[in-house]
């Protein structure tokens, strides 16, 4: 027979008769590693345990411990849940399944009712059944008609069919008689150990919201109880944190696919945060001698051509809008060549420079739907924008100042977790990059420089950086501890070129200026969404919609005490929520916990007579009476310390 | 011959012959009116003096002291420039003229150079040559071949010569050799008395900016002298207050139809102006109950199909951008159904009526290239929006309510001069109108009861009401005199029908709210523009984009004390200019004026010496030294009490 030639990770190569398996190979390696391995990577794509290799190739051998291993795994849960299903619905039609991120999910159509959580029980019993039995599953290959006729009703596994149709025929899976679409699958089913149905939501048939509405089921599963522990406590703290639920639940935002995904509508509270946020970086950037400008969402799409962005970046733009004329309006993508056009406005000289631009600019970016989530990822944005235009030598200066902006910007937020990574050209293929050595190397030393004399620790990554410049990125965590960019420094040298930006110098002279794009805070939208979860949705005084809870004993008595308190308060701009309800004074007093509102003040006979409040501060069990303009001074201190922890 | 039934404006109808012309009327009736006379109105359209009409109808005397009278003079004006222009450059080509609002205009393109203002004296003379000739205006039909075969070489001609085709000829003016198309026109050049050449500006042809650029040049003309001069004075006036001038000067704001007609972009002063304004009215509006928003610029055109807007609005929306999987989004024309998405998504009650839902909501309108004009009619606002949703018998008070807001904020901005306008629905054909005569009733008696309430003095004007619902209109005068619409209060009947709108009445039966439509100042862009006509671009201290000039006397020995001054009024949220260039502190000083900021302080030896400044404030002569804290005190009041006059 013929062989084939295996190479392993670790570069060696082994023969092996053409026909072997991922098992086959597995076994000759070690018997250890046979009984952990549950499928393969060849040539880098997933491969069943049992199928058979027919040509040469590198080899990875997938263990039950490794992300892969998962995948398999989830990928085959996914189709236990189908066979179960279609066991119980014999009529069930079903859309697309996946692994996803933590788990699988599939997309079900039924004729004869809803799935709801109350019968997650008995799918689990369902699934539980086939498992036991160990049902071997293999691959085979399925005429496509003959597939088709299966499928025969379901208009989803039809599509799915002929998409996947190769030469006349489709590859499948079988489980006993159940023969489905899947990915690669585990070798029977009574290899899935723990799993667990998690919940049911709506989701368009293939992310369109043109398209029927299916449901999906969520699931996960894992090879120890353990893993699976561990994955559940995870997804209670994610969902605590999640800012959808809390936005929800705290009325701060909504997003409705019907008039426009990833369309965020601030709901009053949420808007009074933004607003909150959009006014403080505004005074601190005009403070930090920025000049802020209001420019147009809409350009001609030709300034795009010529900034390069139609190129590059067309698929993440929205669709151009005709005018007529010959005129193409477009939503823009970013705001650099609108600040452009506010520096071009203008003969510039020497002494204008450093030019700071600076704007809260709204944006559009084609996302596509499934990518869509809450404030996180939108389409519609408004970005903590600015772009400042230097001379060569200015670069140091400059970037430490931007440096120092956002970490004073950090700390009023009590944002203390971050990390500096400093993106370099590649040294060794300089011609990848924008064609100016000196540049390049001056620009480079001087943000280093500025970096060292601020004391900062930071990473250097050769060839991390843009064509058109080196960068700094500032990496904060997230409240689940996934690392995510917070705020960007990168320098330009291609820009100012595109649109031949000019200044006069000390010479009399023309000469090109350079320009920095900085972002402090980013999009309202996900800055919004990060402090959700890193606060819990516990707003600290000053960003809080509403900052304090006053709650009369009784309405008929104290009433008037509490509306004369409440018009003080106000007075000193401090947002209340005046609770007169005819409620329990305890239930009031919960609400004002779930609502997340930094201080309740009670108030009833005893403070009425002594000008006093009764004050409980969110999450306290404790509460102090003190006299009211103590309570003035000390919520006034609060706010204007951003309630810092320092 | 035949005989023609021709009447008058009294009603009388005189018989004549068939072919009579306006000037053998005339006569008929008088010869004082034959020599007042230039032209006629028949049947509503303008004729010439010696047309002659070939069948009945009704006759106006066009007289030389009436509106029409002019239009027929620039008409004419507008012919001998260009007439005197061909004399002058043979091959120059020839676009559209027209009488204008206060002249006229003509489009030219010149192979032989540009037309320059230098040249304006010569172009008046020869213009005057032929006026002294007194050439005869006739009307000609010309057939198409022969006019085209005269416009060889020039496309617009061409082009103008095609559009007014008809039956194969077209109509033209002939003065002397010279043939030309063009409006009606006077008798003879001699009718001609005074005009002039005012200015020469850019215009694309046919509006379009990606037509070729034209040369427009704008004259006027009188019949009397003293109308020139009274003209002249106004546009002078005009000049002064045109918010495009001011804002040019100022370097308050641009727009570059290169990149986008109608599309401003907000210079930093502009900005900070705009930005005042925008805090002033969200907070004004926060206190007085309203709940803010941010909703998204874009929305499933289905919803303005649901609305209406698209069926009766469509030609003044933005083209909608498909975005795949059959979703449309549209650009917002109006803010209503995004705050409708508020309302709806919860559940409403009684108890949170008035709902007051309030934004400064970017919307996109489409206006032709033709009407934009700086920040007056633009393509891309942000208004001032708010929406109450009441019940029936809240109209009267919420009503009252929003009109004491109005006025509160007219008066913080100084808006003195306005009048009130409502407008009902026509009893007589009250078959129009949305279709509940209760609420007609109702609503109507409770918006007059209101403004009799207050005490204001209003005009009724019946059948001016909206379909849907009967509105206030508050009418300021701009700069000029002209009257506009700065605020509306709109009762609508019929959105919370369209959108199926509820609330849980105090029955516990689901009811339908009533909304108000309320802009108290409109958009930001229009209401910067008036702000800037009607202030002479002298914005009162607490929206001046810089309220404090400060001036060392000289840079060496009095810089420091101003960096000290600076400092402390910074500390104070003022915005300071501190001009420490080395110039004559006389040019400073005029720079401050130029740039009309309202307090200039100059410091030299006595300031440094006493911690004193001395205090010019805008627009005056006068200067005061007074304690540095004194000034604070002013400047503080000053700017607390919105510079207000009373």
């Amino acid at each position: 027979m013929a062989e084939v030639n295996i190479q392993f990770p670790d570069g060696t190569v082994k023969q092996f008769e053409k026909g072997v398996t991922v098992e086959e190979i597995a076994k000759s390696i070690s018997i250890s590693l046979a009984k952990k391995a549950v499928a393969g990577k060849f040539d880098g794509k997933l491969v069943g345990y049992h199928d058979a290799l027919e040509q040469g190739g590198s080899i990875e051998i997938i263990t039950k411990d490794s992300e892969d291993g998962l995948v398999v795994l989830w990928n085959t849960v996914a189709q236990i849940l189908k066979h179960a299903l279609h066991n119980m619905y014999p009529k069930m039609k079903f859309g697309e399944s996946s692994a996803t991120e933590h788990g699988f999910c599939l997309d079900t159509d039924n004729a004869d009712g809803q799935i709801s959580e109350d019968g997650f029980d008995k799918i689990t019993a369902e699934m539980n059944k086939l498992i036991k039995q160990n049902i071997a599953i293999e691959k085979i290959m399925v005429p496509v008609n003959e597939a088709l006729s299966m499928a025969e009703g379901d208009e989803y596994q039809t599509a799915l069919i002929n998409e996947n149709a190769v030469d006349g025929q489709v590859e499948m899976y079988q489980q006993g008689d159940f023969k489905y679409l899947g990915g690669v699958q585990l070798p029977a089913t009574g290899a899935v150990k723990v799993f667990q149905i998690l919940s049911v939501a709506g989701a368009y048939w293939k992310g369109a919201s043109s398209n029927p509405m299916l449901q999906r089921v969520y699931g996960t599963a894992f090879y120890k109880q353990k893993d699976l522990d561990v994955e559940l406590e995870r997804r209670k703290e994610a969902q605590e944190r999640d800012h959808r639920v809390i936005g929800n639940k705290l009325d701060l935002f909504f997003v409705d696919p019907k008039v426009g995904a990833g369309l965020p509508y601030w709901m009053p509270k949420g808007a009074t945060i933004r607003r909150t946020i959009e006014r403080y970086i505004i005074d601190k950037e005009v403070a930090d001698g920025y000049q802020h400008v209001y420019t147009p969402v809409l350009m001609n799409l030709n300034a795009y051509k010529q900034s390069g962005h139609w190129d590059h970046y067309h698929d993440d733009m929205f669709p151009p809008m005709d005018m007529g004329d010959g005129e193409f309006l477009e939503l823009r993508p970013m705001n650099c060549p609108s600040h452009i056009q506010i520096y071009k406005h203008h003969k510039r000289s020497y002494r204008e420079l450093p030019l700071r631009i600076a704007e809260i600019g709204m944006m559009h970016r084609y996302e596509k739907s499934g990518a869509l989530s809450g404030l996180q990822r939108v389409r519609e944005m408004e970005l903590n924008d600015g772009h400042t235009f230097v001379a060569l030598d200015q670069i140091q200066d400059e970037f430490a100042k931007i440096l120092r902006l956002i970490m004073d910007v950090y700390k009023d937020f009590n944002i203390t977790d971050y990390s500096f990574r400093l993106s370099y050209r590649d040294p060794k293929n300089t011609e990848k990059y924008f064609d100016d050595d000196e540049m390049w190397e001056k620009s480079q030393k001087m943000l280093k420089g500025a970096m060292d004399d601020l004391g900062l620790e930071y990473y250097e990554a050769e060839g991390e950086a843009a064509f058109y410049g080196p960068k700094l990125d500032i990496q904060t965590k997230t409240a689940l501890g996934t690392e995510e960019t917070m705020s960007t420094i990168q320098l330009d040298f291609l820009l100012p070129e595109r649109f031949d930006l000019k200044y006069t110098g000390t010479d009399g002279e023309e000469h090109r200026p350079i320009m920095i794009h900085r972002g402090v805070v980013g999009t309202m939208e996900r800055f919004t969404a990060y402090l959700t979860e890193i606060y819990k949705g516990a707003f600290p005084t000053w960003l809080a919609p509403e900052q304090v809870a006053i709650i009369p004993v009784k309405n008929d008595l104290h009433l008037d005490y509490a509306k004369e308190l409440a018009s003080k308060l106000v007075a000193h701009n401090i947002r209340i929520k005046m609770d007169d309800r005819n409620e329990k004074m305890g239930y009031k007093i919960r609400q004002a916990q779930v609502n997340k509102i930094p201080y309740t003040l009670v108030v009833g006979d005893n403070e009425k007579a002594n000008g006093t409040v009764t004050v409980r501060k969110y999450g306290e069990d404790e509460q102090t009476t003190m006299a009211f303009d103590e309570f003035v001074t000390m919520i006034n201190h609060d706010i204007e310390t951003y309630s810092r922890e320092d």
